[in-house]
């Protein structure tokens, strides 16, 4: 497509098989005909947020962009991580939200807290899911992060998966940091909100399994905690 | 002071020795006397951006507010960091300093490349210097991260200190990436623009002796890369 670097993949929610011809989503037709200029008969990478990764050719870029599946492959899910997180300050996280998605992260759970509940929660989503879609789109990623509807911070704990790892960033945890995010299966860190987790909080969740990790010599900000968590995460298992 | 988590440092550019009385810089007198209603015979404590952790006594909280000095301690220098960065794309710069300035990076130095150079950095540094110095103050760190002018990477790569270890952040890198950042000096870090370095940029930094290092198995935007390698360099050192 003459980009010096790959295009985005294209996000297709639905993505049928091989040979099939499909009509591409308004979205997707202005990115391809206008931004990258494609013509008919060249190749495009898409996904369908899903693991699949697909090349499609285009057959119509005019009025509307259509094109043919040429392939499909369904990647093998890779190391999986949530991140619960409690609200950071002011508008901080639309970029967090962008940052975990680019970092591969599965799932985006905000966690309603003492010192801090997520309001207009239902407006942010709409913004979330479409910034967690750019992110996976532009770091060429085939998986789109989940964001959660926001929950009490006991009901987020309650509704994890048995066996999973668990993380507590705290700037007075003890565990050594290489081991943060080390996980096989699925990783789970807990951050507070900008006041902190209460102390009641804190016990909640080391009962259910939190070690706290600490991951800076400094006090870190609540969404910079989460992201500094979360780039060690992709850092160590890809 | 009442807070439930401890209140940011005090930037005291200026500080004087122990048993000196002092009159608090404008921001620093509002933020003592308004947002953590400081009250006199309360100790604060504050730095000057070059490793001092100071005490300080309120002596006066009216019309402006006097302090004593009483007592300094001089925080040894630890592990280096400098982020080397092309510009990324929008409004991104804003947090990225603010975020390095977080994980206590020394400087962060623009460079201006093929792809894509610094405009009206006049003016945006004067906003980057206030993000670190908040950003030193919240994170509760001693030492002002310096926001050079933006250079052309030729000469930013000719100004490096000798000795220094040299990280290019780089999709297709091969190096293990739990090196990335271990260094026991002073370590570098370049990450290209938004639209990449080019292949002759990509030769220079590496006869300057940088090793590319990936840091996700995805493609990371320009600020995302600086951040991941600045959020392990952090972790491994401290």
């Amino acid at each position: 497509m003459g980009a010096e670097a790959a295009p985005a993949l294209l996000y297709l929610p639905v993505l049928p098989g091989p040979g099939s011809s499909i009509e591409l989503p308004s979205d997707a037709a202005h990115y391809v005909a206008r931004v990258c200029r494609g013509r008919v008969g060249e190749t495009v990478e898409a996904t369908d947020g899903q693991g699949a990764r697909a090349v499609i050719r285009l057959t119509r870029v005019r009025e509307g962009v259509g094109a043919e599946v040429v392939s499909i492959v369904r990647e093998v899910p890779g190391p999986r991580a949530w991140v619960l997180c409690g609200p950071p300050e002011g508008e901080r996280a639309d970029w967090l939200v962008e940052k975990l998605a680019e970092f591969g992260v599965e799932r985006f759970q905000p966690v309603d807290c003492e010192r801090g509940s997520w309001n207009r929660a239902g407006v942010r989503r709409a913004r979330w899911a479409r910034l967690a879609e750019a992110a996976m789109r532009q770091s060429r990623r085939t998986r789109l992060m989940t964001v959660s509807v926001p929950l009490a911070i006991e009901q987020a704990l309650e509704s994890l998966p048995e066996g999973s790892d668990r993380w507590l960033t705290d700037e007075s945890g003890g565990a050594p940091i290489a081991e943060a995010g080390r996980s096989s299966g699925l990783a789970v860190v807990l951050v507070g909100p900008a006041g902190g987790l209460t102390e009641r909080e804190r016990n909640v969740a080391t009962q259910a399994g939190f070690t706290p990790v600490r991951l800076a010599r400094a006090r870190l900000r609540t969404e910079t905690a989460a992201l500094a968590w979360a780039a060690r995460w992709t850092g160590s298992t890809g």
